[in-house]
């Protein structure tokens, strides 16, 4: 693995595709802090293997697990899944797995980028994906973040890349997570300024030299800016919970029709912005509205499974979660999707199933990831082909 | 990767190749105890550094480094080697890294062998090769080990053949290292008694279940025992460290001229041993005499060095170390052998170039390895193609 600082993916002629583009793995960090899992974890790490099992169908999935859970995870996960040591500060692979972009061979060819790769003869058989290693200073760092320390998740990235044997992009002087952009894999990305513009991530970079760094690593053109994201979410409201792409020019977009619902604004400010947005390609944006399920509360039961972080407890009785069917992992064969044992799952599973009619989805009853902070796009990242 | 009890390389036409067959790459671990390595293992790393380089010349070296190591193992190592996250107890990747087995194509065609492998589709492309995972307790467990515990080193073959995405049979009731023992691929399989009858090891097996244990799991069906090792070898006298073959039929054995010294009856009895043996195939051994280096002892300031284990020193000044240049690797494309600053080593050296015509052989000056206790065969472990 090579470590890359002075130059860009676009520079290189790399570019993110899109998560509907082929796989050829998919990674995922097994759950094991008590102060964001239930009880010990138990209940989310059974959810996990479910997430896992139905990816492992079509894709090769690795599970990272730290020391003391190896064993633990190694005999709960099915045999055709790889599990490897690695440390971490909880499991939200989509967050602080490598981002990773991808040069077409034909693209090289003709334009003429192909380098001289001193030193990597061995790897020359992948050597069309590059990864990502964004700053990650655990959604907000002493600001807003989550938890302290994240030094272990921030040198995930790092290290994923090495263990696939794919060079590195060094970007860990700008704080971004892989929750809080969805691109279409033709030169659009989907943001939210309340993430994105956070004052706990990237204070002092203005909007344009944010677009500009998006732009160089994700060899994008064009970013559409969403006002906000999911009520209640302490990602600062990202993206992916709020909105992502079925196929370039087609969003889905979390959606509820009552009127004193918080969300109900927010959905909808986030619609006038993608009825007003052009893509990379000068389409207009063709929105899906995907249900919301009805409000998913903390029980006092889940709260005294928690332990404190810092001096607080971690989540209070009655506290909403930010639950969104949005958050899906779109597998090679399948999508995964999370299910609320709530009366909109079945018709939030049909408007995916149109939506994907060449892939099965597979709804599980994500509660035990939800308690954690995130969803089933949360704890999944896609190495492309 | 499954994880295989009820069945043993031979029933599968597994067997294990010879150093000299082709790799697909080598397993090494970054050093870091500081009872093993002396002042803090700067100068063994420099020298694990030295070896992996030359190695990955023509192999794929994976380095396993402890999670406190990983950044500086990544910073040391060049960035043609793969660094992963893994814990170790220490850095001999020959006795704890599995032993990998071979199933030729043809042989499973030929002999109808081939089974359903279910749930490891994802894995048909390396279904050839897998692991065994040995007992492992430090050479010699509470009787005579070298330190305590050794749980994490008894953990790397698995977490090892998890990483590779190879299936591993479980042998860890029988307590075996990588390099108690030297195949010559053909169904020959070089061990000494010191080592294999220790009692610290198998202690209510008889010879002949030892025997069994390895024609099963290396597929072999002959075992030359050769009667010791090296001098204050403190591996119960390993064979690496004395004699290996470098072809079918052929061994280079350890060898001094000096009758004062201890090793000489000790090289002597080994090659009565080897004058009375036949091979699998039938055949009378040929033996290479290696010259040895004159005997490298410990330092007062080396020793000072050292971090004491249990309740006392590790080395004492004038301690013989167990310096041998048998203890080499046998690379695809070189030969990495240790030099000691000795007057043999040239002569050591052009008899191993003789001997391997069509790979470079390359000298290390090994001392630093040496003080903890082996030597580059021990800090290896080839992965066959």
């Amino acid at each position: 693995m090579r470590i890359l600082k002075d130059t860009t993916p676009m520079a290189d002629g790399f570019h993110m595709p899109a998560e509907f583009e082929p796989h050829r793995g998919c990674i995922m960090i097994f759950p094991e802090r008590a102060d964001s899992w239930q009880y010990g974890a138990y209940a989310a790490r059974k959810a996990f293997v479910q997430v896992a099992e139905v990816i492992s169908r079509s894709e090769q999935v690795t599970v990272c697990a730290g020391a003391a859970q190896y064993d633990n995870a190694r005999a709960m996960m099915p045999p055709q899944i790889r599990v490897v040591e690695m440390s971490n500060n909880d499991a939200w692979a989509r967050d602080y797995a490598p981002t990773f972009v991808k040069r077409d061979i034909d693209d090289q060819r003709n334009q003429g980028l192909r380098e001289a790769e001193p030193g990597c003869e061995n790897n020359a058989g992948v050597s069309e994906i590059r990864g990502i290693d964004w700053g990650f200073n655990a959604w907000g760092g002493l600001l807003d973040g989550l938890y302290f320390p994240w030094d272990k998740d921030n040198a995930m990235a790092r290290k994923l890349c090495d263990l696939l044997a794919v060079d590195v992009y060094d970007k860990r002087d700008f704080i971004l997570e892989g929750g809080s952009i969805h691109v279409d894999g033709e030169g659009t990305c989907l943001v939210t300024e309340t993430c994105l513009l956070s004052a706990g991530r990237n204070p002092d970079m203005s909007r344009e030299e944010i677009e500009e760094n998006l732009r160089q690593y994700l060899g994008i053109s064009t970013v559409i800016w969403l006002p906000c994201g999911i009520y209640q979410d302490e990602t600062n409201e990202h993206v992916d919970n709020i909105c992502a792409f079925v196929k370039p020019g087609e969003v889905v977009l979390a959606w509820t029709e009552d009127e004193n619902d918080p969300q109900y604004a927010m959905s909808k400010a986030c619609l006038e912005t993608l009825e007003q947005a052009v893509d990379a390609k000068g389409r207009k944006i063709k929105v899906h509205k995907l249900p919301l399920p009805r409000p998913v509360t903390m029980t006092a039961e889940e709260c005294e499974g928690l332990d404190a972080c810092w001096d607080e407890p971690t989540r209070r009785p009655g506290e909403r979660l930010a639950a969104s069917y949005v958050n899906f992992y779109i597998a090679n064969k399948h999508v995964v999707m999370p299910g609320f044992n709530d009366p909109a799952d079945e018709r939030a599973k049909q408007i995916l199933q149109e939506l994907f009619p060449e892939r099965e989805v597979v709804q599980i009853y994500a509660r035990d990831i939800l308690i954690g902070g995130g969803n089933i796009h949360c704890i999944t990242q896609q190495i492309p082909e």
